[in-house]
């Protein structure tokens, strides 16, 4: 991974141009709900219609966070001087002025809100209007499927996350004996592929995984298809069918909150004949272990890259979508993404799983 | 608050050429005391006669502070070889050394101090030498007022703290109820004076606060007369009669730490008809509390603005007080302070309270 | 100490074409262990045959640090993907990659080391080979001494703790009475020499220091007979003949984990009619405690360099070796080390002690 001249090697890719995941429906109340993305404090609230707002979290008049105030009636007050917001930032109240609050000067910049699937999205591009809508979890509605929520946090920028879930090789060493493990090899075949917003790898030949996990979703065994993806902005996807019967289907949406910091979204979607009962307790903790082990590992990744002043991988071809990745988020960033739907890249790769 | 062009806007004004109190008077005993103005380490110690003196916190020996030393018969002796100095930082021994101690190269810069009233004051410009005495508490002298003193810090500058403690228009949100309410507001008129040296706000047609502060002070209630001041360098005051009987007067001597944080020392005097043991017990926990809730907007407000790189207020015009402050920081800082004597400004102002 | 115009007056001398220990015996057990040296991480392993290796602590695939996996067969094991590594260097797999795994750009950086005496050395340029040996501890290996090792860490830079380590006046003060103490001061005459490779000072006429480590090594007294010496890279000695019986020697190498900390490795050899039995335990914990002190005032001096932004030291004639320390570590920096062999500067002076 090269580092681009004349800039901050430690700077991440930064896309403002983009839909991110602020919070879960749930978690935003009555009261107002501070987040960061790209290390700018949004505030989001409930309407008087209940439906949200965000704004930027900070009162123009004196800079306190309006996160420290509270919702009355559909408005946001800061908690300082009592100034009153409504979701579209305008101020609607200046308590002991004579004379109307509303003017330009005092209204706060609003990001544009989306919710949908039990997730609030905000674009954080201020300057620009939304050119499209926040990405849909595929079996996140549909009935078939028992559907988990996890939000995780993981201290390394979306590259390094996106390219450590999306990564085989790293689950036999790192999750040894979990889900894969590093005996009986056998060469399979890798066809990885990139469109001008999104890039996918599959897996020919694999077998069923013979961890811990394999065993439990599909202890039948059969024939395994398996795809990873990353599309543009920051949606990765896991998906494994294993004969017939089993359907695994993980989406992870990552949200950057500095450069170095990563909040991930994942919604798990899993067809089986085990029963969801027996599914939910085994499998969450695993994940959650495995997830455990990987966010120690990204740790050691960004704190490494900041003592060396310098972000410096040496990729096989065996690392198959890592490089990729960045590449779309370079080009995004640019804003010359090559065209969505021509594609642009298409390999085949032999690896030892 | 626009920002100064070519100017970091986070640094905030410093006035050098001033006094500022550096401790209690019974802060400082038999022992030195380290205390930091404006970034810069001090030492205070009392010399063979009691008086204070303060010098730069760093033997020129070897840089250690000399504040981990002793005072050996009024003067102070670095822990680490012993080198010893007067109140006036001259170098009077070098132990092991065979000859006379005492060379300009080994004093220590001493600062003026003056002690007063109970505070030790420093002139914190070593270049310059005074050109006016330590402010004088007008009623901490006065035995017909009972007067409270207290030494607190707020994670501010001293802008944002006078500000905040000059300022009306919060009391009724962020200490809602102790002192006064956002109900039944009435219209008063505010007259806001600046001279060279100070400004001033008057509030005309005020009723008693309806908080439980004001109840206790003056169950009676009557005329209220109210002031609110500030005085270069970072003298706040806060002046109430309510009836004739009832007289309180709040003094803070704000001391800057570093750009962002504070030092106040308040001195409160009180002439009331209510016994002293009845409004010591109760006020003083109040207006702790009052200032605890001070403190947390101020942190808030000193994080936002590093967050955001940049001081960024909007005023209007019921903040009486703030904008005037900054001014006569700004103007004092450049050395072009108008004369003390002449008012450069005054208008009225419309305020529900 | 005047500061270098054009350089940041906190950097301290970096002599990299140097050896320093980064680690004893004993520390190197199965596990790798990341050692800090010049800011820079090195990982020691042990190779198949037990001998030490050291590589840049950074594996070239994803920059995690190899001292997070494990030895395997003598070959280090990246944790995260599980890349192995030889002492030399040398990527030796790449799991799942099919094809060879060793390729220049795989490699990892690695750097000269040797095992001797119970301390592992490093040498920290990897630019330039070797051109001299490590330091023996003359003492280290002869049986008719008792030698203690003790591993301390300081918080200062190299300059200052060597400094601290050989200078007389300040045991006095910071140690008084513990070593010597601060009444019935005596002249000595002091004699520094300097070569190109190091700097001693011989102290002629001192008594025995009355304090309770001088009256329990010798309890006799007799003729003393005192050097301080430091040695590039960063070695201190202090040695003591007391009477015909008793010898003290005391060795230091110093390793620079930063600008502003230290570690020091301690060989102390005592040959002494006093039982061993008796030297040892009292000793080493009035020499615990001493450093402890040392300690405290280099932690006080490095954080008041910091605070002021700049090294401002004055010095006397009885600085004896502190100016000498930093000429030496400054030409060796600038690679125009006088002479090893010729003596460069040689004065007598007088001392109160």
């Amino acid at each position: 991974m090269e580092n681009t001249p004349g800039r901050d090697p430690l700077v991440q890719p930064r896309l403002t141009r983009a839909w991110y995941v602020a919070a879960t429906s749930d978690e935003l109340k009555k009261g107002p709900l501070q987040r960061i993305i790209h290390e700018v404090p949004v505030v989001l609230f409930r309407g008087a219609d209940g439906s949200p707002g965000a704004l930027l979290d900070r009162c123009p008049h004196r800079s306190v966070p309006l996160s420290f105030g509270e919702v009355i009636e559909g408005k946001l007050q800061c908690g300082y001087h009592g100034w009153a917001f409504s979701a579209a930032g305008r101020c609607v109240a200046v308590p002991g002025l004579v004379g109307e609050a509303d003017k330009d000067s005092r209204s706060c910049r609003a990001f544009p809100v989306r919710e949908q699937q039990g997730m609030i999205w905000v674009w954080t591009d201020l300057e620009h209007a939304p050119d499209s809508e926040p990405f849909r979890f595929p079996y996140a509605d549909n009935r078939d499927y028992l559907t988990v929520r996890q939000t995780l946090e993981a201290p390394a920028g979306v590259h390094a996350v996106a390219e450590n879930a999306l990564d085989v090789p790293h689950t036999s060493f790192l999750h040894g004996g979990l889900f894969r493990t590093d005996k009986d090899r056998s060469e399979i075949t890798c066809v990885v592929q990139r469109w001008g917003d999104r890039v996918e790898a599959e897996y020919i030949g694999e077998a069923r995984p013979e961890g811990v996990v394999g065993r439990i979703l599909s202890p039948s065994g059969g024939v395994v298809t398996h795809f990873d993806r990353f599309r543009l902005p920051s949606i990765v996807e896991v998906e494994y069918r294993i004969g017939d019967e089993n359907h695994i289907h993980l989406n992870g949406a990552l949200t950057p909150v500095s450069d170095h910091v990563t909040k991930l979204y994942a919604v798990v979607s899993v067809r089986t004949r085990v029963p969801t009962w027996l599914v939910r307790p085994i499998v969450q903790p695993i994940a959650l272990h495995i997830f455990g082990q990987d966010r120690v590992v990204l740790k050691l990744q960004t704190e490494s890259v900041h003592r060396f002043g310098e972000i410096s991988f040496v990729s096989t071809e065996i690392d198959l979508l890592g490089p990729h990745i960045l590449r779309l988020l370079r080009q995004a960033e640019r804003g010359d993404s090559e065209k969505t739907d021509s594609q642009s890249y298409r390999r085949e790769v032999k690896m030892l799983v």
